[in-house]
């Protein structure tokens, strides 16, 4: 019989957003119990975030590295299943080697780890463990994204030509860090956040969209970075022009300079039959655009959508979905795919579709490329 | 310290709607604990949707009377602390009244009940027992619904002077209760909706959306309901003019027949001084519309938002909430009262805000009124 | 040989809206020449507004009756084909009268008369004279408006079951007729406006649309009309409840205190098998719903549109046309009528499509049924 | 006292879609007759089309050349003005010289000339003879476009940072040049076109509107034009990075094998202190966005707009002025500096404002540029 699924988290204590993200996410299916935390490197921290959910003191933790020895010792029914890692990106790396050398499966956010060395020993010791680890690229959980890459993968667009995809905030155009802003802070810290910062935070986001949604892999970029707010060490904008493999032809910008923006990730591919857009913003709807016909507005939950986006909705039509849901369909997935290997039985292929440890060194290179390329003065780099 | 609230669920079984988005709405927050459940009256079913929910099989229940009585011999620190009611409206109130009587909290779906008579016995009791009642008006949950009443509780658009609420829905437009179809088999049931059709199910809540925004009752009403389609026992269409207190004048419109709707409900209300529009389809947006100036789009999540706006909104801009968010927070509000009544501790008033029996009571009122007046061929009816 | 058609203007003097919006509407094409003019009852006015325009002295007027008088005794290939009437409501009749009595055809701005004696009587002097008489509701000569109406009568929706039309503004929201604002200032004086205030200027353009898409009479209505701002002799708001000819049911609501509105007009129809939805304020579009499948955007321009949507767009889709095209396509119709006359060729029939003398009785209609229900405490009155 | 000014135009004849919207702006507001025309180089064909436009024969011109020629011996109160060029790029050269040389002023279509040589002589003779030259960079004419111009330049947004610009259309993302659609065939032959496909057609318009709103000028880009459908000659989509000066950044992409995009001109631009969005296809709408505060929708007609943006208005709020307003724009503006020209009285400087030769000369450059960087690689060129 199927059990739930019983989830550790690294960070996300008092004041922290992505740790309640995280959390909100892996509750909503009623398929994952948080079992305990070391949610802040600062103790007593972790210790009142752990009172603040409810956990027993004895399973909050000081640091991810008591947490993993002690959950060890813990009997098999009771001890986590997986740790879920919501620091900073320098934080990621520790916690998820740690984790999977102990037989721990691992939820991390991205990007994978603060520098590609980091990457690609989590990308192997993932494939030497054989446990389950999910990156929490969370816009491909959206099934209108599920339906954009289910259409294309079928030729419903025709060979893709052209992608334009986007990702506009604003909250940076001031100094901010100055503030007491904890994001902020560490994200135009490259001790903190690695070698990018807009495009790291974000950009990886819209570089992996693309990717999802159109099946194709970038080849080579030409990326002009730039960092607006005079003082800042990290780049806050950033235009590009991309190759796809197959001849598609692409632009990706990602700006946290564009005022009033709030999180507005967009994405246009134009194949040679027709062409589709999807914004986050609004996300249960995905526009097809065909050649001299009305535009159709698809919308999650009418009529007949593919297995997978109708796998990833949980409500009729016109009950909007949103942020949270799309996230929560990673931590399903991965809790579906967890469930099946303790029980030995099999999953639908549908829920066999979270983000992975590979996706993340892609996104690590795509990091690595656009900081080469704009420092060389925006010339072509292969990817 | 704090704890979990601990549910038991009525309804809900395999292939219902409402019950599994009662679910995670109570499950989001981490505020809740699904402990037990009797989620059919059919035995069999009921036990498959408790493994489905990994309950333990003791604690899942052939019927609410069972459940009820089991649970309240229980210990204190296991037993539920209330019920979720989540059948149709036929089935609310024996499983609320005996909830009450036995001393266990309620939410319950809208409407409160199948007619007046057991809505204003529900009131009694809940006055009487002093317990804690939520009716699931979900879209008052949502941030800028809440942020629409404030402004115009604080005077921003003037005297409130014209409201146009509709609720058009396209799925019933041919006979559907002659398919397989549980959700459309119940509704146009007399036997199991009362005397309203689609008044009941989604014209309450126009009624109540408009009367919690504009803070004004309605003092009479001219209805005109329709079956459009052959056959159908109950209304699936109707228009409504309005005369609010205070002058105000309205039209309330909802439909089940308007084809190629999704869940459009949408408000439009104009003050001497301002107007605003707000539509559950794109949630996060409230539009204000001034005299000879630009229409400001708010958000939710930017700019000086009310209190309640602001405590009823867990992630940043730009990263959609939807329609279950909305839904958890009339359980976070509840769960938030009952854990402050279990410690004793206060609860901030910004969280005392979820619908209550008082405004199931209205909504019967409302459903007695249209079709009081159309029966009597669309003529000026007393609220 | 076709030949320009040659106008006389009555109205539309200096400082004029609508008077300056019959001559765009009439230059665009190119098939209309302004030849003359009264354009005022002051004759200084009249004389400085035609000097404004570049005419020719001799062909400004101090008064219509004089332009009609003088223009009579012009050479044929000389003197002016018609006149426009583009005068507030109580000066269409004296003019329109005249004219038609002398031979001259007619475009009148609507509604088509003071009250409806003279409504029926010009009606029928056009009947008598076989002269040419179109009254300019504009709205119909939007090409998405054609493509609305000729699907609907095609079929393609079904039977229609549900018509809501609705035509918002708040430029009245105060008592603006105290300042110095010439169009407010007649807009609300029943001596110049007639019995209705926004029911006359605007009501009866959501009537004129609804009945013109749908090709449903109306049969009777239910009008709740108010006049929102003190010391208003004449409503400035209104709901009206409508059943048309076949079973449909809609309703209608016009408005000029709905503040932040600027010229919403919007309607939405559904039948057994789809529906329609436009809005005046991005006219280019039409949006199209069906049961279970995506929403289209019908465009402009884009596919297979009917003969008559294509007959009466200009540019290339994406290029906007807007109020002034859809007013210039009734002049345009106009006048290709005329010159077929002068001609004695045929012309098309889809030019033969613009509303005329009868569509105005129906207006004059509606004004008046509405005011009469409204008074008599909003009861249901036969069309 | 004021005249009427008089056109001759050069292209235009049956069939052609462009000229026909020259006619239209030019006889929108009642200043511009049109007296002759050389409407095709087949006599034949210019004669009919001629008598469509209900010309008198003796004005309808074999050839540019003999209409010139024959015009200028025409007494001074008969003969044109002004020429309009209204042909394929190649034929813009010989009519607008020879017309400059014989003392008519132009109208010309954009771009300014087939190649860089012929754009500079354009220029040069535009000064030497003291003439009124105007490009129809059209969209630079529409109220809303002015109202962004004016609130950058007024510092309203701040210093600008960065500009989005982009135009997609999809109606050459099939051969259509083989197929007998005259405007692809032209637009796509490189002896008609010149050295750019999209790039020159729409392209320089996107160049134009960014300059225009911003004030900046383009320092350096970076292009990437692609010819996607197999065997056409000129390129039909183009992806540019940009650097302004002052520091400005931009990404402008133009397409036209979009499948699926009518007319998609947008504009975003975003200064330190705000930012605007303008889209074409809505032309009456420009969104102001700011920090942490709700987006403003700015509406043509509503509230205190820029001088220059009212006297581009002609109909109130909600009565949505187009395409061949904003085109009709500069021929109004054309036509009050000529007549102001001739009448020898001043003309009030918000009317003075029309795209010039200099203008015509920025975008050859801007074709120019955009190939050579594209041919080179995508390399960055100097502007």
């Amino acid at each position: 019989m199927k059990r739930k699924v019983r989830m550790g988290m690294v960070g996300g204590g008092r004041g922290a957003f992505i740790g309640a993200v995280h959390r909100m996410a892996a509750a909503l299916d009623g398929q994952i119990e948080l079992v305990c935390g070391a949610f802040s490197g600062d103790p007593a921290k972790s210790k009142a975030s752990g009172e603040d959910l409810m956990l027993p003191p004895e399973r909050v933790y000081a640091s991810y590295a008591e947490m993993i020895e002690k959950e060890k010792q813990l009997p098999e029914d009771v001890r986590m299943d997986f740790i879920s890692i919501v620091t900073p990106n320098h934080v990621h790396f520790g916690p998820a080697k740690m984790a999977l050398e102990n037989g721990f499966h691992v939820v991390c956010d991205k990007p994978l780890a603060f520098n590609m060395e980091e990457a690609l020993e989590l990308e192997a010791l993932v494939k030497e463990t054989g446990l389950l680890f999910a990156l929490t690229h969370n816009y491909t959980g959206y099934p209108m994204v599920k339906q954009a890459r289910d259409m294309i993968r079928d030729g419903k667009l025709g060979k893709v030509r052209k992608v334009v995809v986007e990702y506009p905030q604003g909250w940076l155009a001031t100094k901010v860090e100055d503030t007491d802003s904890k994001q902020a802070s560490w994200r135009t810290d490259p001790t903190k956040s690695g070698v990018a910062g807009c495009m790291g935070d974000i950009g990886t986001h819209a570089e992996n969209l693309a990717e999802f949604i159109t099946g194709l892999k970038i080849k080579e970029l030409c990326a002009d970075l730039t960092a607006f707010v005079d003082g800042r060490l990290l780049d806050d904008d950033g235009n590009v022009l991309i190759h796809f493999e197959h001849g598609a032809k692409g632009i990706l910008f990602a700006s946290q300079i564009s005022v009033g923006e709030e999180n507005n990730l967009r994405i246009r591919v134009y194949g040679e039959k027709g062409g589709l857009e999807w914004a986050q913003q609004e996300p249960n709807t995905l526009w097809l655009k065909w050649p001299d016909r009305p535009i159709e507005m698809m919308r999650t939950g009418v009529g007949a959508l593919s297995a997978s986006a109708q796998a990833h909705t949980r409500i009729p039509a016109g009950h909007p979905e949103g942020y949270l849901e799309a996230f929560a369909n990673i931590y399903r997935n991965f809790a579906y795919c967890l469930q099946a290997r303790i029980s030995g039985e099999a999953v639908d292929p549908v829920y066999q579709d979270f983000p992975t440890a590979s996706d993340g060194v892609r996104g690590m290179l795509f990091i690595n490329r656009v900081v080469e390329s704009s420092k060389a003065g925006a010339v072509w780099t292969e990817f």
